[in-house]
């Protein structure tokens, strides 16, 4: 998320209560987490594993639980619970806006573009021109949809991350992390019905020019499809995905977070996605292999009683 | 798509400003994709992979590229992007119909339905008697539901194909074709909550009598299933797809477009159907095989082990 | 389903038309499905196959089509069609109670709870304190939700569960076994977009203190899951299943009916589980099985060409 305008490390100290270290005049310009901080961003960061790691990402300033070595020109905030420090000002300055109606008097509606009845428009949403919204879709606060969009009924924009932070020894394991990103539809995507498209947890999620969803199909935050995508019915696609341009994804694929497919790969029906994929190649099974590899291989397992037998004996082979 | 009455293939043809070649005084009754095509429809064909199977289709009109022999009684519309020219005849017949109420003037509610709040009923729908539609259902304009029928929360009636025209050698690679088919729901059908129905691309989405679906099923379109299936939840049918009656399928069960499943056919979880398969069987895996013989295939994979130990010697068996 | 107070033998007997034997001057205290019967309560049965079950089963009341030995304290009530007498009694209990409101004003919403316009809210609804329900939520009569619980957009509480007397001797093989449970979500809960979680067909479904939910996961009906449960995108769980406390489950998992997950089992992406599953341990596959196990299994499969080439000779394998 960016701020409003540049915020003095400063103010945000005292607002935290934190001890400042390093370029203690400096302006933070956004927060964000981990996989998509920026230059002039507060990131944060509570586990020693990660410290290396944060303290030398492209964020400028570390919310953090430790004292260290800070890097020319950056700054550490040092609190005893950076993650409470990272809520506190994200709730700041993205604090929950309640919706008293269907269509929220903040939204910007484009030219030509036709809303149905029982479709929810939530705060500060901006759609462009030509746009349908069908039935009972939900677009919630922040989300910008372009020009020439169709989405169809029962679809929500701008869930919230599936995002928690996670110790195992207190009562309750999972401490939800607010998501201040939001979701951008760009120009000429269609979405089914029935879909899920996450906010970005303190980015944005984004759909590319052209792309093409079927019905019922998940996004999950700060994932990023290219331009002319075209993913199928009940896909699934974790938090922090890139999908390069031209990539299909056909029926009930799986997407591991965090990944990137090439442009123009092709992925089968009901595949798992594990790791990175090259592009422009035809990928199939769970998890992945090259498509033709894969269908060899359901023929190579089909010749296991032959082989037993030949070095078993036919007896044996039950 | 069937038109109101007859239509005159000259206005046709001028309205579409193509060269008519054959039987130039026919009247066209109808306009379908080539899926589903009958006596006395329009059909468009602009690949010349495609020319012969639509010119001997059982369609009399093709809207084609390319001059080319007419059969006997039809007719042969000649036009620069056929395409186009079955958009602009599908779109003036079916326009788009705003709907400005929750539940349109236009539609029909039978005797003893009731109609949730927050349900969305689309223009000139049909719904029958003794129906309870829950809330926040769309059912979109031009479905037809029978008696006895039960739509759980949440989901769609009548969402548009998932059917593009697709070109990759300009901006946009795919151009959504307009879905002017119909969702028809037979009597005693129940189906369960999030489910979404596309709508026929030309002819009619059907689910067929006593047929019960459970939550979060995606049906595609021109989809048609017999009486009494069962159909797990999260289970996926591509479109064009036919289930013949009593077909069961379990959960998240993927089926792949413009195949047949046998009468009684049983199809057990996860697995994935990618051909046409006989009824009267119990299948298995993705994709699927006769069940038992799966399981077989199952504990051969669990015998390799062994095997090599036998061939290669006890040291290589890591 | 408990009764509002207990109630007469006799009546019940009159209501349904029984001949009441044993225990004929008793009190049931409630009606349930086999699956989750206790003491006190009315149960059916009407298969030969399940007679001892049932008779012998925590229920004291049998509703049933044969006479037979009644245990001592409890009674059978003898019909001709126990499914329809099982339905008359919850149908009398837990009628069809139609609303008009978005909002039923028999609904108790908590303080700071806030209900987004377009969410449904049923008769009897219960809602604790500090809980946001998001737009097109729909939570169905005699839900109970409770404090600090987030529900995402389109999410469904409480649709009838999938549950069906099957006879393939009559026209309409599935006959719909009213849901007369109900959906009781603890404190903490968060559950994202597009979910649905179905009502116990006459018991509850319970989602345990802490659990945390992603979008579009299927909960079927009379399932309970333990506190701290994580449960990834496009889960699906069917009925009378039994999640221990901090259970996880990635994307697409699917878990078959009448099981138990142990506690702190972890189920990779896409995996199917068929049985009970001992807790503390990690699993993959459809079906599953331990997780590094499966993974050796698939290095396995690739060295079937050598074993073949190496027992066949190479020009045999291709």
């Amino acid at each position: 998320m960016q701020f409003p305008s540049p915020v003095s490390l400063q103010w945000i100290a005292e607002f935290i209560g934190a001890k400042l270290l390093g370029n203690v005049n400096g302006n933070a310009t956004g927060i964000n987490e981990i996989h998509k901080v920026e230059k002039g961003d507060l990131v944060f960061v509570d586990h020693p594993k990660y410290y290396d790691k944060c303290i030398n990402s492209a964020a400028s300033f570390i919310i953090i639980n430790k004292e260290a070595a800070v890097p020319e020109g950056k700054a550490l905030l040092i609190v005893d619970n950076p993650f409470e420090a990272y809520c506190k000002i994200a709730n700041h300055f993205r604090p929950f806006e309640p919706s008293t109606k269907v269509q929220s008097d903040s939204a910007t509606i484009g030219e030509g573009s036709f809303i149905y009845p029982t479709a929810f428009i939530g705060n500060h949403v901006i759609i462009g021109k030509n746009c349908i919204i069908y039935p009972n879709v939900s677009i919630m606060d922040h989300c910008i949809i372009g020009d020439n969009v169709i989405i169809q009924s029962g679809t929500v924009i701008g869930s919230d991350a599936f995002y928690y932070n996670t110790k195992k020894d207190r009562e309750m394991w999972y401490k939800k992390m607010p998501s201040c990103g939001r979701v951008i539809i760009e120009d000429e995507v269609e979405i089914g019905a029935g879909c899920t498209i996450d906010r970005g947890v303190s980015h944005d999620t984004i759909i590319g020019k052209g792309t093409k969803m079927d019905n019922m199909i998940h996004i999950g935050h700060d994932t990023i499809t290219g331009k002319n995508c075209l993913i199928a019915a009940q896909v699934g696609i974790a938090g922090v995905v890139t999908l390069e341009d031209g990539v299909t994804l056909w029926g009930q694929v799986g997407v591991n977070k965090t990944l990137t497919i090439g442009a123009n790969a092709v992925i089968f029906a009901q595949s798992g996605v594990g790791k990175d994929t090259a592009g422009g190649k035809v990928y199939f099974g769970s998890p992945i292999e090259d498509a033709k590899e894969k269908m060899k291989e359901l023929v190579w397992i089909k010749r296991i009683p032959e082989l037993w037998e030949k070095v078993m004996g036919k007896s044996s082979a039950t």
